[in-house]
């Protein structure tokens, strides 16, 4: 397999956007990525996207994209792993380009979720639960993360004010974001006072619905020096799927998560302590906090304290989610683990600005579905 | 790139099967290509399919079917291209075990067509069409494909008949498939007769609509070997993209097509006159002229004739749809390109029963998405 590096990135402003439609935000996103790579033509594109068909009535969106951007009859394909697909995205296109079939390859992911008609966000969203055994029974995702608070309250003694640490911790960092959804500070009173959605998750637990894009263009390492680019390399990729139905699980666990950073650490010869900086999917507090376990940064049940503690701030231990995370930089479900991976070259290259992790080398992007039922872990290392 | 080699096929009947659900039909298809290859197994899945969404209100198959199948925790990834994902899934997972990242991969496709909610199949299927240009002008595809044959009829002078002998040829042909949705033998006079859908195309023009899976199992040709099985190998793939909106096209071209059959032919080293049969998307009867036109197998406008002196039937210089095309043995959207490659190892194999072209040894499928927005080709070649 051929070495494969990250040479472009590109993102909107993510937020309500309700002057632009699928294909705009898409387009100006893949754009800003191929202007930042130089290169003159894609041999090939992967659009992650959970649900356009419910958002948008709009399936068929590889070709589509591809239209749009001017780079027909280039082979465009659409995955899906409900939140996980802008992780799947980017996966396709590593092995694509480490497979020698093609030499740039653009990743990228969207959703327009405020564009919904029919039964509404929640209905579409739910659909990366199992319809069958959940959704018919009225499970919705706010009350599936929240069942998973309760027991690792119940089992670990974590607090409700931790899941309140981690959104502060996360509007924090997106503050300074350009890219980001919401640009407010807030305190842990501010979460306690938020309105209540599933006991004991309130407003401020929960990532909003948000209209976004962002994609990134992976050559082979050769190819990147010859751009001039730094050279962000991908060193890990692992992906692994559980079952979408919460019941078949343990609620204080998240195994898909721990099964693709075992493969992503293994395939980079790396661990939990090689990890300079990391953007995890915290969709809701609760999601951070777990995920920090899974991926071995903390020990079962010490998420919350670690939070706490500062652990996971900017200049703290193992920062997570500069980039402000789902909670303040938005969540376009297809479109957020590309945007994890923008985040982390543009940390790598140091770009990040007040947000830089001084120092930083090697990267982790933990980018999960639905409950849990699917994760891709990504592990980027910067190479001087 | 490694050599890639299928050694396993499954696939349930086809038909309305209301007493399965979705994921019924895909794991009673994947375990049979399981059970096929005798592999103890697979690292890795990729599912086609459409619109589990608006046809299921189901997301996230990948994981679904992975816990279904009972092979979680491996990697499992939806990839849509509309009517060509299943041909997408096939590509996937060719790249994959190519790449040396995977060595037995599957590749599925399935749709549960008939358990439609919402706005019904024909609003669910129209979201492979460009919603806010055609659809929401009240173009469904019987209309897009209806144009399509007006306007081959006017350039190039074909027939009403030609298209229904497109029907009765395919017909024919799923008569004996015991998959197939229908096993019954129509006339050009029944194509003729029956109810009008779109000028000029009536109902026995159209494919049905249908429940269906199919899977197969992709491993290098050395394990292939190993394995004891015939040696199907992939031996070119071609995939292209092109406007999914018919104004912006010519009506009486699939330029994706022709765009993913060159890739595909130039990979193989072979062209049209080295292929021995051929699975190609036959959504309607127009699209299997337009289609042999665009593979090479006929100079532009004399498809209907050639269809009219049996030179697509089995025995003839290019059997076309030996299976009973998507007319009669169905056309489960995601499912389809996967179908088409069981169809094609089953030739190569020699295991065709009375459909068997004798003396098979190379084969191609083309899997069309929408009205042409999309193509994926796929060559294989048997290796004694």
């Amino acid at each position: 397999m051929r070495e494969v590096a990250i040479v472009g990135i590109g993102m909107n402003k993510w937020g309500e956007l309700w002057d632009k439609d699928l294909r705009d935000v898409f387009v100006e996103s893949a754009g800003a990525a191929i202007d930042d790579a130089g290169v003159d033509h894609i041999d090939s594109m992967y659009i992650g996207c959970m649900t356009s068909g419910l958002f948008n009535a709009q399936e068929h969106i590889g070709s589509l994209m591809a239209d749009y951007l001017g780079v027909t009859p280039v082979p465009a394909t659409r995955v899906e792993s409900a939140c996980a697909s802008g992780g799947c995205a980017v996966r396709q296109a590593f092995i694509e380009v480490a497979s020698g079939m093609s030499d740039i390859v653009l990743a990228g992911g969207v959703e327009k979720m405020t564009d919904v008609s029919g039964d509404g966000a929640t209905f579409s969203l739910a659909t990366a639960a199992d319809q069958e055994w959940e959704c018919y029974n009225g499970v919705t995702f706010p009350g599936l993360y929240a069942m998973m608070a309760r027991a690792h309250m119940h089992k670990y003694g974590t607090k409700r004010e931790h899941f309140a640490q981690v959104a502060v911790k996360n509007h924090a960092n997106g503050f300074s974001n350009p890219h980001a959804q919401y640009h407010v500070k807030i305190s842990v009173e501010d979460v306690l006072k938020s309105a209540k959605v599933a006991e004991p998750l309130n407003l401020f637990d929960c990532s909003p619905i948000t209209d976004g894009a962002a994609a990134v263009i992976l050559t082979t390492v050769e190819k990147a020096k010859a751009l001039g680019k730094p050279i962000i390399k991908i060193i890990g990729t692992g992906q692994a799927t559980a079952s979408i139905a919460l019941h078949s699980r343990d609620l204080t666990e998240i195994e898909a998560t721990r099964y693709a950073a075992e493969k992503a650490y293994k395939m980079a010869g790396k661990g939990p302590d090689d990890i300079d900086l990391c953007e995890v999917h915290d969709c809701f507090t609760i999601a951070e906090l777990v995920v920090m376990e899974e991926l071995g940064f903390v020990e079962r049940g010490k998420s919350g304290p670690a939070v706490e503690a500062g652990e996971t701030n900017i200049g703290g231990r193992i920062p997570i989610n500069t980039s402000g995370g789902l909670k303040s930089k938005g969540h376009p479900v297809g479109a957020t683990g590309v945007a994890q991976i923008f985040a982390l070259v543009e940390q790598l290259r140091g770009d990040a600005g007040e947000r830089q992790v001084e120092g930083a080398k090697v990267a982790l992007a933990q980018n999960m579905g639905g409950s849990g039922g699917s994760t891709v872990c990504t592990i980027l290392e910067a190479v001087s």
